[in-house]
């Protein structure tokens, strides 16, 4: 019997696999938007609830496999068709939906779960001596198709047994832990000892530490806590050529940053197996809210800048929406027509052009204060009118939960994506412009635009955008769709990624982005540290697809 | 006739190559210290007064001398004594001590001055066919062997004319320049615009920003602004495989980051041309400064500590000098025995224990205001005592004037050196003791600590020693002398450096610090990029000598 478990869709299905029914809100938002009705919403597109059948039997041999669980021990080898399947994807909007269409093209033959460092390195010396495709995951939420298998082999989980907290280091303010860690796991671990991880990428419920170092993250509070490259002093990798660990120096001048090498690596370098990251008091009732509505988008990110380069001290938490998303906000939240709603346009904050604001700030209480009082002073200065903390309160309750907004989105036959970029200052508006123009071409799409992670010296874009999918063609036409943002992006001076990384989705860009000379110097380091190329093979970044 | 010009004297003096006679503390010190009489110190130790006389021609045909002039103008390839000489070493105290003795081993063939990116890209193809060594060079204020030329070959100096700022980005509150630009060039044209670029080495007045960036270094207010590696955001690197160009994103997640494969590759892997750098608004009026007494270092220590993980804001400089330090700049300021000296006594702040602690606090008004109040709580819960703002001024004003003290002091016989490491704060006490007892075991030593790079996870530990140089065996028991300091910091937890950098004479420690896999990496990133090994030969951060 097909029933829920063990089927496609229980795989695809983010986080903690419970549908949320669409809030009112947003259907009426897409109905009238993409002129649909209730029966077009409610179709079950590509719902995907048989079994996982993959028809195919693991390429590697009974003696391999032996070898295998020898390694890690029986238990922690999988062969079985629903453990290769759900190993075979990330949350790639193009991975989504071919599982949808249950198709799976190609898993890995066996999912392992090794239990130490050690093992990881013995897992790699006999892939290596075999030939084997060894690809890393973590939560598995790469949206970059990071955690592809085209040659199958082995998937390496971490998230399974290498998850332990080794040390809370109180006088360093650090923290060492196996990789496979999960933000959740973590945070409460050092919640009850008084500190926080500070970082919260929107995954962060299903995202390891592993995966957020690999892939070059950012958490939502990043503009005050810094990137994952910012919190990670030290780390052991395992090559196919040995060992690097590097040491928990606060800075140094030993050469250059060989940490920076790893981080962002995507797996292509080496299996990052310990971390030792920076950990910050943990005092919720010091955090300072405030949020804002300006009359435009051009003044708000006016506003950011100057409070970013105002040395003022930054916020934690740092995010503007764009007029649409703005809109969108007010009008799924009830907000629409409401006697606060007419008194703000009565005051010039008009639909169309006002753009919604979050702030908070961490740390000491006086620091705090002071961050929003200037914050504060800065918004007036700019005309934003200050409406209070609770709307960023309200925001930070519910942040995980946009992510369950995609599963029944695409039940109702909706495309819906995101993409992000960093872009500096001088340039942002245009791209914003230029993007968001691109992104409406399409004849029925629905594009909201936000800031979340700022800088002196500029700031990231982020893209979401709704369209009806085209039945029949689903996958071409995402496809077409999403290279043609990227080209939009990358013609209007942004990066290719500012914290969701590279992939084999981005890959293609990467040599024209960086230069062939600097993808020859990625090449040669793969190639010094994985000479057969067995780690995450593939095209990932960029790099030749096989050795 | 031998002048004062082209003297040997006239290459290592420091700076402005003027003397200052030494101040009467300062004798006073060494005489008490070390038993001398002013006979002693008046003696014009290895004076080094002689013309410079190579004795050797350039290993160079002329048919290759004539093509480097082709490619560079005729008026900017050097290959006289003198420029050779000049350019044969930096600031380490044994090439200072060498060129007291008026000993220069291998001096470059040649010395050239590039205008542009594309002559040292011409410079490096020919350079690379023709299997010549190229040193690039700066201000040569290193302290680590690193711009030494022991393959003799091609001393490529980028300070002489390829040193235009070429724009500020006053939106992006970026400069780009190249990189042979100097601190006071550079700082200067920002003022002008009310800029500031926040990085003040020792070095400042007499190096540039490529060495800044090659050799991954501090400024005094780097606790503030970052180091370096903070301050980078994009950079061209001419390499003999091409050149990588690196874009001024303010952060990105393509892939790993290669802007840190090049701060701190110390010329070994291209000649980084052109930097664009963050700056930061210039308002000294704004600038808040304490001054602090402890009653011993290892409370001053944990206040630092405290100060950096209470996310209060940061303090730009952030600085402490440990009991001998503390006093040594009493005694020399005449401070010993004043009124204001013997009521800290009565107070408890003694001699022999206590320690002088300056902070200075730049940015916004209110942050300036805050960041000094709440340090000056956290240091009176830890008893320090709060002496004014004063102090931290008068430092400030002659911090540049202390590099100008190693020169009469060595005329003097006395070796004077500095070393600096960075450590965690759980072992930065037992390394600053074990450190210490290394460097006092010799009979007569005067050693001084201070910590002057501060952050939330550790700190850097500076000392600097004197001692009567063994007459006649100047060099060797330097050497020996140093050897045992760097094995001391390396065993006690410390970096081998937190902003000299490694050059040669740090370079036999690298690989049992970072491990061979890490070594082997950073050769194949070397071999790679370098393929003929013609860049900074000889060992410079433990990578092969010749290719």
């Amino acid at each position: 019997m097909s029933e829920q478990k063990n089927t496609y869709r229980s795989i695809f299905l983010w986080g903690d696999k419970k549908i949320r029914p669409l809030e009112e809100g947003v259907r009426k938002l897409v109905k009238n938007k993409f002129g649909l009705t209730d029966t077009d919403l409610d179709q079950s597109h590509l719902f995907a609830d048989d079994e996982v059948r993959l028809g195919t039997s693991p390429a590697l041999s009974e003696k391999q496999i032996k070898e295998l669980q020898n390694i890690c021990g029986t238990e922690n080898v999988k062969t079985d068709d629903y453990s290769r399947a759900r190993n075979a994807h990330g949350y790639f909007f193009g991975e989504l939906l071919k599982l949808r269409m249950e198709t799976i093209d190609s898993p890995p033959d066996v999912v392992v779960y090794p239990k130490s460092e050690q093992e990881v390195a013995q897992l790699l010396a006999f892939a290596e001596k075999e030939n084997i495709a060894v690809t890393p995951v973590g939560g598995r939420s790469s949206v970059t198709r990071g955690v592809e298998t085209p040659q199958g082999g082995i998937s390496l989980d971490l998230s399974g047994k290498l998850n332990r907290i080794l040390e809370v280091n109180e006088t360093n303010h650090t923290v060492t832990v196996e990789t496979g860690v999960m933000g959740p796991q973590l945070e409460a671990h050092l919640n009850k000892l008084g500190y926080t991880c500070g970082h919260f990428p929107q995954s962060f419920e299903y995202s390891s530490v592993g995966g957020w170092v690999a892939a070059r993250g950012a958490g939502q509070a990043s503009t005050g806590y810094g990137k994952i490259e910012d919190l990670v002093l030290a780390m052991h990798v395992v090559t196919p050529v040995g060992i690097i660990q590097t040491k928990d120096y606060p800075a140094t001048a030993e050469a250059w940053d060989l940490n920076k090498t790893f981080i962002g690596s995507e797996g292509c370098l080496g299996i990052i197996t310990r971390v030792t990251m920076k950990i910050r008091s943990y005092r919720p009732k010091n955090t300072a809210y405030a949020s804002f509505i300006f009359k435009d988008f051009e003044t708000a990110t006016s506003m950011m800048r100057k409070a970013m380069q105002s040395e003022i001290g930054v916020p934690h938490l740092f995010r503007i929406s764009d007029p649409v998303e703005t809109e969108t906000a007010f009008s799924i939240n009830g907000f629409e027509n409401s006697v606060s709603d007419r008194f703000l346009k009565a005051m010039g904050y008009k639909t169309g052009s006002r753009c919604l604001m979050f702030v908070s700030v961490e740390g000491d209480k006086g620091y705090t204060h002071l961050v929003k009082k200037k914050t504060k002073q800065l918004a007036k200065k700019h005309h934003g009118f200050y409406i209070g903390g609770s709307p960023t309160k309200k925001w930070l309750k519910q942040r995980y939960e946009s992510a369950y907004l995609r599963d029944p989105l695409m039940d109702a036959g909706i495309m819906t994506d995101t993409v992000e970029t960093a872009v500096p200052w001088d340039k942002l508006i245009s791209l914003w412009k230029a993007v968001r123009t691109y992104l409406e071409h399409r004849e029925k799409s629905h594009v909201m635009v936000h800031i979340s992670h700022v800088y002196e010296n500029g700031a990231n874009l982020y893209f979401t955008f709704l369209s009806p999918m085209k039945k029949g063609h689903e996958l071409e036409d995402y496809k077409a769709y999403h290279k043609g943002l990227i080209d939009a992006i990358h013609q209007n001076g942004g990066s290719l990624s500012h914290h969701h990384g590279i992939g084999r989705a981005l890959a293609p860009w990467m040599e024209e982005e960086i230069g062939s000379t600097a993808i020859g110097l990625m090449q040669a380091v793969k190639d010094h540290l994985d000479p057969k190329g067995i780690l995450n093979p593939g095209n990932t970044l960029g790099l030749r697809a096989e050795a």
